[in-house]
């Protein structure tokens, strides 16, 4: 595939700064990006390389600094370079469509047009897969389960019984979607497992992250909404809502019972006692620990979690404590000197 | 299945508060039930539902206050509400008795009576399979592994050469059972893999949540003993042993050679260095750094892990540390003052 | 097997200290060993142990205490340890040479030498895998994949399409490579996927844990160079560097496009953010928040990662905060008075 950056400025409604005539064959980082390539800056630890870069032309922002590079000016240009990225990459079909020979399908299943059922995908019962979605090899899926079109469930992925899955989903390889609660009441001195009688819904176009793990609901239904975005090795407990549009950093944990809003974001390693609210647009800082509720557009960090202004400004107080105390000692001694000197008497 | 909420109290031992003629045909959470339905309440968050719901009746604790709906009162309602639920909750078989003909069972193998094995599993050889076990597709079992009775493996678990697994164990999808442990001798300037010889011994009643990791022994064993329940990616290193009715949360983290005691309680995300015991009884708050040993009966949280009262004193302390800097400035200022006045040297 | 403690020392170069004559069949763990067994100490928790083992001869280091005990004094007793473990330690095979009839192999892939392919294995189509090479069961292999010589990939691992592993590498059970990095571009309220279309590759020598994810790079290559060792559970974003003989411990988390250093050591739970360098011999404390780029030969830890000795004297302070509160009351209430007999105005 080849393009002039002229005809990549129209398609994306850009404006060229320079000469637009060169041929765009590839696209590429832009430090690494050669001769023939589109490349990109949306950050600004990136600018350096305008300086050093062999890409043929550049996606920036419209009020980037001018250049001696040919630049395609455009807003939200990460997002542009998507959109390329969508034209000159096609990924290598992985599962041949049709259902493979080796995968073994439960009765009365109804497997969608265009389906490829990769080998040795085992699917229970009663299941419905919409069209042309792809379920990649080694996948289990439990009876009575319902995945929606152009959804693609990578290697290994377990789904348990009665969980949905909605259109245009990603699951990568190795999630677990529907595994049992973790929920246990204490008696006769011992833990007696509480059977997990709910299921998972994940709507459209979620992306599950790989070795994720999302437990169905004690009763009821445990709900990723549509648009959804969970990084690997998240943890999402029994009963847990998680807005729609809400962005959830890798190895993050979510307590039972949590409802999270939407465009919620949440950095990795967080983790979130169980049965509280975090409110839409919440910013929730990496490896937070969230002991609360958070209210609607709220940025909280550390641990435990609060108001981030508030939590830098302790950390930085904290790393004058040291000094602090020597200072204080040094206060006694002089408050000491004067008591003498006046005949106060002193603490 | 229907019972009179009498003939509920009855079978569990509760008293009926209100008319206990209606008949029970299924059961929900507290702020969902409909008419016709059981609920329960167990934690405080939610006793407000109980203006609200349409349960036709509610298992609650024998002091719970006076109320016009059907209350059944009952000491520890949430396992009274967990017996209900065995009674009419009947889990759909996923895998039918036998073994399933793409099921792949090495030699010298002895598998119980009423297993049921499903598709695509790999069982290694001189394996043995206690009666009544269950083994989801995708599972693969190394040689001389032995499962007790009446267990359930689910989907794409592995579990490598000569572990031990007990009777009555729920080992979630794609839980890891016997991997190597993460031992390495530094020598000429690289790290040299110590052969991990040992196993993992998992006794009877465990649950092992899913995509949890435990490394089997360098030499011995790695045991997590009766009763004990651990969550979601937790991780359990070589040589750990876990005591009895012990509950570890989602992504804990457990170093080589840890001894955790009985009826400890680990909240989630938790982390401990090698090498320590931790004493029975002794609660672990969530995302603690543990970082030696602790005594029985113990309450510890925070980074490094401490007293839990002293964790919260001085993160209550810390709050007021920006406030305690500008009090210091005026101190300083004052004193100033006063050694000036009084002709007193001030450093 | 059997060597006399003579012949052992012979072989790895130590000096006996006692009787050289008995006859070692076998080797176990200090505090477990049995008569006939040998053991080592290679951390000084474990020294009391001298008194009581079974132990036939121990490996210690060579300025070890004298003791009544068979010793064999040897510079790095641990890795010592290892060189006999090789010898006494084999391994039973658990995958049978050749490919087996239910693994299914994709068009046009060269499979090497006594490589052994388990059952249900998966592999695409046009993949190399070179000699010696041990794919466990329910393993799925993507196209255009290479894999080296004298690897292992345990059970159920899941390696996409184009990515490139070394030899000698292991990959434990349920490890996931290449899945899609996590990249988004908001626009129009909502986030888009952008193509993920670089790879993994990961060098000789190289250990990756249980259930660990590494995600293929947005454009280019993640890279695990020659000799690293990862743990389990543990997130690798796309574009990460990780540099030779690099050890990371469970459970950590690294963020997109981080280039770490080599002989980096990284405790478990640590959490990095993107964009940042680690440099060489670099400490990072377990359960570490690194916020910014790390130099050479640096001991961080804490939240927000910081000089170890700072953090530490930070931490320490941080103890004395509540005593501190009420000292500084007790100073304003001194200068009060003094304020009071000098009539000097108090703030």
């Amino acid at each position: 595939m080849a393009l002039t950056i002229s005809k990549i400025a129209e398609i994306l409604g850009g404006t060229v700064d320079g000469d637009g005539s060169a041929e765009i064959t590839g696209l590429a980082k832009i430090e690494e990006a050669q001769s023939g390539q589109l490349s990109f800056i949306a950050n600004s630890k990136y600018h350096k390389f305008i300086e050093t870069t062999q890409a043929s032309a550049i996606l920036v922002d419209i009020d980037f600094p001018k250049s001696d590079r040919t630049l395609i000016r455009i807003r939200n240009p990460y997002f542009a370079f998507l959109k390329m990225a969508e034209q000159f990459y096609v990924q290598e079909p992985q599962v041949a469509t049709g259902i493979h020979h080796t995968a073994v399908i439960g009765q009365d299943c109804v497997i969608g047009e265009k389906c490829a059922v990769g080998a040795h995908v085992v699917i229970g019962k009663k299941c419905k897969i919409g069209k042309n979605t792809i379920i990649h090899p080694g996948v289990v899926i439990g009876s009575h389960v319902q995945v929606g079109e152009n959804t693609i469930i990578y290697a290994n992925v377990s789904i348990r019984e009665r969980c949905r899955i909605g259109n245009k989903v990603f699951i990568h390889p190795g999630a677990v979607i529907g595994a049992d609660g973790f929920g246990f009441a204490f008696e006769d001195g011992k833990y007696h497992k509480l059977p997990q009688m709910g299921n998972v819904v994940i709507e459209d176009e979620v992306e599950i992250g790989a070795n994720t793990t999302i437990d169905r609901a004690t009763m009821g239904e445990t709900i990723i909404k549509k648009g959804a975005k969970i990084d690997n090795l998240v943890q999402i407990a029994h009963n847990v809502q998680v807005g729609e549009n809400t962005v959830i950093a890798a190895q993050t944990g979510l307590s039972g019972s949590i409802k999270v809003g939407k465009y919620v974001k949440i950095g990795g390693q967080a983790g979130f006692v169980g049965h509280i609210e975090i409110g839409d647009n919440a910013l929730i800082g990496a490896q937070s620990g969230v002991t609360k509720s958070v209210p609607e557009n709220a940025f909280i960090s550390g641990y435990p979690a609060r108001p981030h202004m508030t939590a830098k400004r302790e950390e930085a107080s904290l790393t004058k404590l040291p000094e602090l105390l020597k200072k204080i000692r040094l206060l006694e001694s002089q408050l000491k000197k004067i008591c003498d000197k006046l005949n106060i008497e002193h603490d």
